[in-house]
């Protein structure tokens, strides 16, 4: 099942993508797709629905973020071995982790703001965790009990903010739009194998990024079984996993996005993302 | 105007503190103490009312966090000069920034979990501001027009966590019950001068911090400034300020919180808080 949110930004109104490919309007069943839609609960119930029954929505609205605005946004660095060389950086010996503002959350065609006063504004394809339960000191054995599904995330980052100014990561990790997720929701019972996803990145249709979530140091069953001993996980929150090799930051030499330039990615069974840079 | 919300966990109801220490149930006006309540339209509202014509609250029921769970939950480092110096560290340059779990936060008077694990636990008596308007690339000149009002925060934190186990230190501050707010959010009408409030915090009746925030290295307006230039604060938000020195990390030796001991702590014009401490 894929679950999705279309509509003007802040007025979202909860969908299903049918097998066909169609908006099916959700929004007689639930309010939003949050931490309550997710319930095991309530992803059966709006699995036992027969799509065709349900309102099919004309056009080609805007899609919004596909999960509305959760408790925290988290994000895992340096967990693919690759991309922490790449980075100048020894693979962890432990998740390094670290989180993004919710005001960053956007959908996954909405243009992405280059902050004022940044030069090194990056990109990072990740593989985003669900979470459909309550999860707190939870065993790595049944970690995957508390996921709801996954969503594709690009986890865009200023580098300078991240690293030169005096603080933690959060300063560069959380500007408006740094955060798009979707186009939708897939329930974890559509993604055969969590830890053999492909992924890859574009800018202005080059290849960037090509990975595989298969090469992740630290995988999904473990990632929120380890969160879970620091802090508690909730319905709705989301949490991107890491970021294969190919970001601009590693390139010879370094390279940045810039105004106009387009962004697209896509992982399989989590659709494509594609956005446009602007200026802040 | 003193601002809280009472009540069982998960089910306060907002609430207004008379002159003469009533709690007044403002359930009929506004749904919980929350961003829309600290819109300045709002708190306008609100300052009209005639507490004596609200009902009066009976018994001394459980205090809640003063805020509902905010969208951020902010905290600056090391910014009180002694307090940086007491952890080893020099005074920043520009202020630390990290984030807390929002499922952190807590009612001031809530027992607070020692994580397993753990071996220490330290206190943080802070000011924090509570944010009234949006708040995105605002003049320092302009930033107290976005702020509704201050509480008191104890930002409790578990040292190893932050600092030795990998990732940043998001990892050491968001243990649920780390994040006692409260006992009110007071409009900041009635604080004279926020830059000349006096803390102090006691363990099991010993003085550990004194301090007070004209020794902030970084002040409320600037804070507000700086972090709108790398995220979009909205009405509800919690910025932590920074802690006074006395801390347990910087005690010689080094002291850490143990089941059932009691912390309370105090600030001039924003009430106090008492915890005591129980192994999660």
């Amino acid at each position: 099942m894929k679950l999705l949110r279309y509509g003007a930004p802040g007025a979202e109104r909860p969908g299903l993508l049918d097998a066909d490919g169609t908006i099916r309007d959700l929004s007689g069943i639930v309010s939003d797709i949050d931490g309550a839609a997710l319930s095991p609960d309530s992803l059966t119930r709006l699995a036992a629905l027969d799509p065709a029954t349900l309102p099919a929505v004309d056009g080609s609205p805007r899609i919004g973020s596909a999960i509305a605005r959760p408790g925290k946004f988290l994000c895992v660095g340096l967990n693919y071995a690759d991309h922490a060389r790449e980075t100048g950086k020894e693979p962890p010996a432990e998740p390094v982790l670290f989180s993004k503002a919710t005001t960053a959350l956007c959908g996954p065609y909405d243009d992405v703001e280059i902050p004022r006063g940044s030069d090194r504004t990056d990109w990072e394809i990740e593989l985003g965790i669900v979470i459909g339960t309550r999860a707190k000191y939870v065993s790595e054995a049944d970690a995957l009990d508390h996921v709801a599904g996954y969503a594709l995330v690009n986890d865009v980052s200023e580098r300078r903010f991240q690293s030169e100014r005096g603080g933690q990561w959060v300063k560069g990790k959380s500007h408006d739009t740094f955060g798009p997720v979707g186009p939708w929701m897939v329930t974890k019972d559509e993604i055969a194998d969590v830890q053999d996803i492909d992924l890859w990145l574009d800018v202005d249709g080059e290849r960037r990024q090509t990975g595989n979530t298969k090469t992740m140091i630290f995988g999904v069953a473990h990632l929120v079984h380890y969160i879970s001993q620091f802090m508690t996980l909730e319905p709705g929150d989301i949490i991107a996993t890491g970021t294969p090799p190919g970001v601009g930051l590693g390139m010879k030499p370094p390279t940045f996005l810039k105004e106009g330039q387009i962004v697209t990615l896509g992982a399989a069974g989590l659709g494509e993302q594609k956005q446009r840079m602007v200026q802040a």
